[in-house]
């Protein structure tokens, strides 16, 4: 097994050798742009590491793989529109470096592109990689508009936002296992509990995400601690606390995200103090590791060795941060 | 051999079966929308004449015929986000009617909901239909960036025009076409050439577009004459002009793109004798003509029986319309 290291480093190679035509440049420049900012390459990473594990020929499964990180940066060029950012990862967004609708016409370029990458896979899984990967595909469009939509209304249940995050999120890391899979021979069974794998542990990581936020050690988080509460995102945390408040709390809540002028860290604390009365915390981790264990009951299921079985729960265990 | 016009009413009634989830609203509510404003639905018509051309069952091409006509709204969604335009076949616009926001992101399911639809085709055909609907998606998004670049630019040469018209346009109908011979049956050097046919001959509709809207008789045209000239648009006659034009002549075409307070009638009347001293009515007819040619010399290399050639030139004199 090749460590998921060595995997992000030969895609990010393989992105370095990604090449594009250079005219229309308004067109390509962009896509070059955004692949260059870099990332992780998470996504495409377990691509390979799916068909690792069950025995498939990496290389065989790089383009198939760009296909995913292409995707994943065609969603982040049209989102940074729609959410108005001006910044992705620390560099200037597309649609702010060009304009808006140079940045609507090379992501549409870079979903065709990631069509012609995923079709680059052996005739005998052509379609289900196809279905898979559309499937997918409209799914994390489907994450987008409700995440848009959550932010113009007052209340939330909890198991839209599930949804949400799920759909967001967590579909794209289940569908770039499902294919590795695939491409790595196995049989379609395996392939899906891979899949359930992905997304439950997807779903468990955006959690911690929400939870991090908050309760996070701010030097190993990298992100200001409380941006959420700040921006009154309807997060796992600020949704139950508004599920399980008290009248007088409800009130407090509604008095910080109804104000437009107040003290940052005033404001984290208040709503963080609230969060610690209501045990938001207790609950956000119990629904974490929910996630976690049904991501794991499916790996159980799975027809790989021990090993290789050990390899995936090391990996969760390192996606996930233990904090104490 | 069905009319076109019964193909055109079989793709009517197939967009009208055409169903996508309710939820999220703001997701598939504009695809529903976009699709019933109509059009006359010529693309995938096209798609299944070249099925049915080469004796395939056209009933087995509708769904890739709608991949194109699903295809081609969503590039309409796109471009008038872009454009800027409050009204699509009389209707309002999508992102008008919602917000750009949600134009993009139901543009964008409709991309890989097209993508959905090419790929009901037979599994020997599958890898081909699928570069062919790639290769053309890309041509269009090119085409359309090229048509943006060059309004913003003061010289525009000839080539660069017809190559733009051909991509924004053209490659498209050659695509559909090319697809649906290959449904059909055909070898691919026909179906080469019936793209060829599409191509060539979409290039000369879209310069009798130029012409028209000049020349044409506005009962029979059926927009307002002098539409491109009242708004600057780069046509193929513009273009033409400003190519022939002594200094007397340019310095008067500038003045009138320069102005901003003008009276339309006045503009047309003025450009419009500009032209007619420059001959540039018989040089757009005679680039037509030279397009319309090449589209007839591929006809005359397909393996088809005389009569279903005949069909064709039949179907492209329909397409022609011949003023005097």
């Amino acid at each position: 097994m090749n460590t998921l290291k060595d995997l992000q480093l030969l895609i990010e190679e393989a992105v370095n050798n990604l090449s594009y035509p250079t005219d229309p440049a308004e067109l390509y420049d962009p896509i070059t742009y955004i692949l260059s900012v870099g990332g992780k390459r998470m996504r495409p990473a377990l691509l390979l590491m799916a068909c690792d594990l069950f025995g498939g020929d990496v290389r065989a499964a790089v383009q198939p793989a760009l296909a995913i990180e292409v995707f994943h940066n065609f969603t982040l060029v049209h989102d940074d529109i729609m959410d108005n950012a001006p910044l992705r990862r620390g560099k200037v967004t597309v649609h702010e470096k060009w304009n808006p609708n140079v940045a609507i016409l090379s992501g549409d370029v870079m979903l065709v592109e990631a069509y012609k990458l995923i079709m680059q896979v052996e005739d005998s899984i052509l379609r289900d990689v196809l279905k898979i990967f559309s499937n997918t595909a409209v799914g994390v469009c489907e994450g987008q508009q409700l995440d848009m939509n959550f932010e113009q209304v007052e209340h939330v249940a909890i198991e839209a936002y599930l949804n949400m995050i799920k759909l967001k999120t967590a579909v794209l890391l289940g569908g770039a296992l499902k294919i590795g899979a695939l491409i790595g021979g196995a049989s379609k069974a395996d392939a899906d509990l891979l899949c359930t794998f992905g997304e439950q542990l997807g779903t468990a990581f955006q959690l911690q995400d929400d939870i991090l936020d908050v309760y996070g050690d701010p030097e190993k988080f990298g992100k200001q601690v409380g941006g959420d509460i700040i921006s009154n995102k309807k997060t796992y945390l600020l949704i139950k606390a508004l599920e399980l408040a008290g009248s007088n709390e409800i009130e407090e809540l509604n008095r910080w995200i109804n104000r437009d002028d107040f003290d940052a860290a005033e404001k984290v604390k208040a709503v963080t103090n609230i969060y610690n009365q209501l045990n938001i915390r207790m609950y956000a981790e119990q629904a974490m590791q929910d996630f976690a264990n049904k991501a794991f009951e499916a790996l159980d299921q799975i027809s790989l060795s021990n090993d290789r079985k050990q390899y995936l729960r090391d990996f969760a265990d390192g996606l996930m941060i233990r904090e104490k």
